[in-house]
């Protein structure tokens, strides 16, 4: 497994590696859960070769966020990959992706208001800059993001084809805790206590699935019913739920076509996110 | 000569270039003159294969603009395509380039605020966004741009180096009407009158470099000097007239590296822009 820290070494591999066939891309952070090692799974699977990128992007977090505290394990990264049979990973330097006098950046204005774009007001830009970064430094075939990150997923999608990037994009599901817990490198950040009151996001979206199961199309209704069931969790302090249109997140007041619920609670020190669709939806459409 | 109106199209061309050599490509507004002639030519003569986009880019004009009045000239395009020996014409229409909810765009925040930036303040993200599209679609080894359109070069060749796209940009000198008119599509708007006074930009680029070059390095004195001479055309609106570093179009006082001496001037329905650099000037650093 090549490790690479300079994007000029990356050409090259790439450019071997696309001459044997597809090659599969997982964008991460570090601090690999089973959800990433689903992602690397997925791509060993279906790629002749895959990359995965570690790099905590200062441009996608704000000056108050936790950029700093953003948990880190370098060693059992490079194992988990090496056992998935990754065949690069590329782990830059800040430095080396943003050199000094950076200053284009890709953008969105509409998609990227709603949800985590309230309280997280730069935060798209700084994903979507980085990961067009990286599409160009690694220029997969594939490229494998989680559902969790929904609305990243929905920009992303846009992303590739408003600006024609030629890959494609692969959602695969939230992978979850024994209990529901979406995992999520954040959870580190959780107290015994606020860990047991977290399960309260998956369980009110679970409420929002059975309560749309049984006939129920109105959104503030739905709604309401996932607020009060959050509210339960006495540590947690709600940022937003919201119920919106899944394909571009635009406002809806009926379900008529497949619609994502999702929230943001903090927990402590923990922003978490989570979300899921209800209705029949493909990430492909 | 291929020409190709659909992006999915011009995938199969693309791959079967690339798989030959280098590929060029000159992306245009169409209405070729000699200026564009010349990049084409130089692109064939270096690259393996050439491409050559037309499309007069929406998103680069604001609503005050000449969008619908901008000259066109399809046929005698292609034949100078054809005559040129470029392998491909991409002229796609607008929807195909942007179709319904297309968002997301590539912007910059400093460099674009100079200049045109500042009585075109959405031009460069139009720019940029379609520029980065092109070179997605058409994945090109070199693009060719010219020397007359200043900051848009200095803006795309930021924008490869910040967003890593793996491509050369080559910028070419202005090419010249037999009086020094710096060749534009948009002298067509040019009554005979005004078109003999526009030579006027050029004459006063010629007087700020006779002034450098007999040891005047103040800012101050040589935008007078240039200032009073493009006055003396009394057709002329000057728009701005501006000396900066012509690396990064950031402000001087005194010339003490390559500065850029940079003109709009309004003639009737023609803007009309054009530059020179004063010091030794390389696009490559």
């Amino acid at each position: 497994m090549e490790i690479i820290n300079r994007i000029d070494e990356t050409r090259k591999f790439v450019g071997e590696y696309k001459r044997n066939g597809a090659l599969g891309l997982v964008p991460t952070m570090g601090y690999l859960h089973e959800g990433h090692i689903s992602l690397i799974k997925k791509s060993v699977e279906e790629c002749r070769h895959t990359a995965v990128s570690i790099f905590v992007n200062p441009m996608q977090f704000a000056s108050t966020e936790d950029l700093a505290a953003y948990p880190k394990d370098e060693e059992g990264d490079l194992r988990k990959c090496r056992d998935a049979g990754v065949d690069m990973v590329f782990m830059p330097e800040v430095g080396e992706m943003y050199p000094e006098g950076s200053t284009v950046y890709v953008d969105e204005d509409v998609i990227r208001r709603q949800l985590c774009g309230r309280d997280r007001p730069g935060h798209f830009r700084g994903v979507l800059t980085v990961v067009a970064k990286l599409f160009n430094i690694i220029q997969p075939d594939v490229a494998y993001f989680g559902a969790k990150d929904f609305q990243q997923a929905v920009l992303i999608k846009r992303m590739v084809r408003d600006l024609d990037f030629l890959l494609e994009i692969k959602v695969l599901p939230t992978y979850r805790e024994a209990d529901g817990l979406a995992m999520s490198s954040r959870n580190k950040y959780l107290t015994a206590d606020e860990r047991k009151q977290a399960v309260a996001l998956n369980e009110s979206l679970k409420l929002a699935e059975a309560v749309f199961e049984d006939g129920e199309k109105d959104v503030g209704k739905i709604r309401n019913a996932v607020y009060s069931q959050v509210s339960e969790a006495p540590l947690g302090e709600i940022v937003y739920i919201e119920i919106l249109d899944a394909y571009d997140l635009s406002p809806i007041e009926r379900i008529n076509r497949p619609a994502v619920v999702a929230m943001a609670v903090r927990f402590g020190r923990a922003r978490l996110i989570d979300n899921t669709v209800l209705g029949d939806f493909l990430w492909e459409n």
